[in-house]
């Protein structure tokens, strides 16, 4: 069901502005972030990807300007990856849709005791295995 | 609760079998293709990957011995990607400590209840979203 809800909202995200559901989710959790902007080990955490998955992922969305890299020299941690402005834009431009979409295709399908039993159901096992 | 999961069952297969989630994935969807092979487009399709995703983590597992990738000089739409028998090996010792993980961090959370009640609602969205 995840799979499939993630295939069918990417496939409206890339029609209508362009980004994947990984592009959208990067983006999401950057612009989530203070400064839109998260260094490469952070966002990595974040996602739960590879740091390999997000390397070439991102070198991807630099190449198409929605995200850029930053230095900063007195910090040895490493660089920040930062929201462009244009990568701003499609993410006011896609976010509204994107609610509108997890309603469509998820939610409105659900009766509101699904749904609340559904919330139940993700709380406990978020709170097991990851009390944090 | 989704992304906890393949995050946390990950870890799991990493540390005892030097298999990230994703590997994981890649090797069940060609395991259980006839001759334990598929064409890159449709190992895409089942996986709901984007193409360059697949093709650089591909191109990891078979710089590890766990895929290859075979011709076939007769037909045009392209190569297969094959398991390897170290793959195949890899395969046999994850899977059943995979499913236990799978029990311990998820199924084992829920009431019986709770575990119909989440197969109801799964059911339901994905023969709203997708019938075939």
């Amino acid at each position: 069901m995840h799979d499939l809800l993630v295939q069918q909202a990417g496939r409206s995200l890339q029609s209508r502005f362009g980004l994947s559901a990984a592009d959208y989710t990067v983006l999401a959790e950057l612009t989530r972030a203070p400064d839109d902007r998260l260094r490469m080990g952070d966002l990595a955490q974040v996602l739960g990807w590879e740091k390999s998955r997000l390397s070439h992922h991102l070198a991807r969305m630099v190449k198409r300007g929605i995200v850029t890299r930053e230095d900063c020299a007195d910090d040895r941690r490493g660089a920040y990856v930062v929201v462009t402005e244009a990568g701003c834009a499609a993410m006011r431009a896609a976010a509204p849709r994107h609610v509108e979409d997890v309603r469509r295709l998820f939610l409105d399908h659900l009766t509101p005791a699904q749904t609340a039993l559904l919330a139940e159901i993700t709380d406990t096992v978020i709170e097991k295995i990851d009390p944090q």
